[in-house]
């Protein structure tokens, strides 16, 4: 890859999304990732603001993660929790004393008016990360997700409920008051991004809350740079998380097909190319027939190499 | 002690105020004790509602506080702080694994809109505490220390700048809007209380807050329970606290007769039994001169039986 390599943007959300951006940011020269991240799940519980996808990204990126454990930091420990327990306090959100640093780091500069953008750029830096974490916006968007007789925030859905409850829809309050991260929106203005890389992240919780924010899909598709997206489902199921239980509940069909349909129908004209799994294959031409370019290969990333493969054949589509 | 012995109301700030709070929860029967506390020194930090005197009296009355260091808990970890060091981020307000948990616990519940009346009675029940432990008021009163060319909200100036500066005066931000916490002020209309014991605290940032919430000291002093002051100043030293560096800046003599003159000028008629350590007892007749009693007792609390010696000294002289 040649020094004068432009920058990449990929957009995502939690944990799926990280793993794409670890593999990219791998790939890439230090510094040409940016990720914009979803700050729809973003709350404030017991005090604190808690961003849960700002910091899976930072966490992974970071190699601090608990991969097996899905979220979170490895060689966590849980003393607040457990003192927390014995108050017979809110435990339902699991905080690790050293995730909690985070947490307090972040409601501090928070309090005192500092802005996301600033907020997340120095705790990327502070932990060591030369790729760019960018907060989708300001503005706070809640994510509420719709279930049968009752609406949930969407933590509460997400890890007090586990996703139990059928969805019917979803909405993000404040959404149209958000404005786009400013520092994307210069890059696109720029023409600084060379491809824009759509996670495999769920596309109704973690895609959506971003690609809503006026004007951030039509900044994206009026680009000339490529949009890719790599599917969130492989052979019917969603790797990580609710995307599967969610479009089933929806009415929609869980394949690639059922993502692609989404996009195209939401979002006309935005992902020029579409890569779906190996095993899913056979889908190529229905959704090559919705207007996109259908790249197919292997897509789990069950380490870092099949990370590093998979960002490679995304980067690969444009880079020629 | 017979068991149709009277409630006793102690007042109180931090440390030097706990001590004897635990000695007059031992000698009076279960239950029988209640603090009122003051909250002039919460603050909000990181996000996080924090209420040092409070948690002093809760940590100290179930047994669980650090003696050696003076706040926050015995048998604490350390790894959050640790971690927010890392960061770079505010750490010079010590928060204890083990200690967060008890602020997580209470900011969830004042977010969510309960009382810090019910919340502190939860907290103490949860710790197994038998007393009852008031907050001074629902209202936030925010101390500020009036220092030579500046002004310190109290913990920046107690905690960040460890009382260096010299102090000017104090003011107690929200105090006229505050109302005294409604179950002191029942029990002291319902005669509730055999007597009202002002604990060695501080004068100026732990009493007055307390005193000077609008309609107190007058409900103190028309109540007719007596209103027993334990000196915080013993020998021309402060046992713990800025107490006496704050007299010396404030050109008050660092006596216990300056004490005295204090509660005179500001409460008169307030104080009915001032005792005085066995060490001042030569101020006696000024203190008398007052129009207080003076009572002269070894008022070194060192360990338990010295703060249940000293308890026993200031209930007796009402129980006779």
């Amino acid at each position: 890859m040649s020094a004068v390599t432009k920058a990449v943007l990929a957009i995502s959300g939690g944990v799926g999304g990280a793993k794409l951006a670890l593999g990219l940011a791998d790939s890439l020269p230090p510094g040409k990732l940016h990720v914009l991240v979803n700050t729809g799940d973003d709350f404030r519980h017991m005090g604190l603001h808690i961003s849960p996808d700002i910091d899976t990204l930072l966490y992974t990126l970071s190699e601090r993660s608990n991969a097996l454990q899905g979220w979170g930091l490895a060689d966590e420990s849980w003393n607040v929790m457990e003192t927390l327990e014995g108050l017979d306090g809110d435990t339902w959100f699991r905080l690790g004393d050293r995730d909690l640093a985070t947490h307090l780091w972040r409601t501090g500069r928070i309090d005192r008016g500092d802005k996301l953008l600033q907020i997340t750029g120095q705790l990327a830096r502070q932990m060591g990360i030369e790729s760019h974490i960018h907060p989708m916006c300001e503005e706070p968007v809640r994510t509420t997700v719709h279930c049968e007789g009752r609406d949930l925030p969407f933590q509460q859905y997400f890890v007090k409920e586990q996703c139990g409850p059928a969805v019917t829809g979803f909405s993000f309050e404040g959404i149209a008051q958000a404005r786009p991260n400013e520092q994307v929106m210069a890059g696109l203005n720029d023409r600084s991004f060379s491809s824009i890389v759509v996670c495999p992240s769920n596309p109704f919780v973690s895609i959506d809350p971003i690609l809503q924010i006026p004007a951030l899909w039509q900044a994206l598709r009026d680009n000339q740079a490529p949009v890719m997206l790599v599917s969130p489902i492989v052979a019917g199921m969603a790797i990580k998380g609710p995307a599967a239980k969610m479009m089933a509940e929806l009415g929609v069909p869980v394949t690639a097909l059922g993502v692609a349909q989404h996009y195209a129908n939401r979002y006309p004209g935005l992902i020029d190319v579409f890569v779906i799994d190996v095993s899913d294959a056979t889908l190529a031409p229905e959704i090559a027939s919705l207007g996109m370019e259908v790249t197919v290969a292997p897509t789990l990333m069950r380490n870092r190499q099949d990370k590093q493969r998979l960002a490679k054949i995304v980067l690969d589509l444009v880079l020629v």
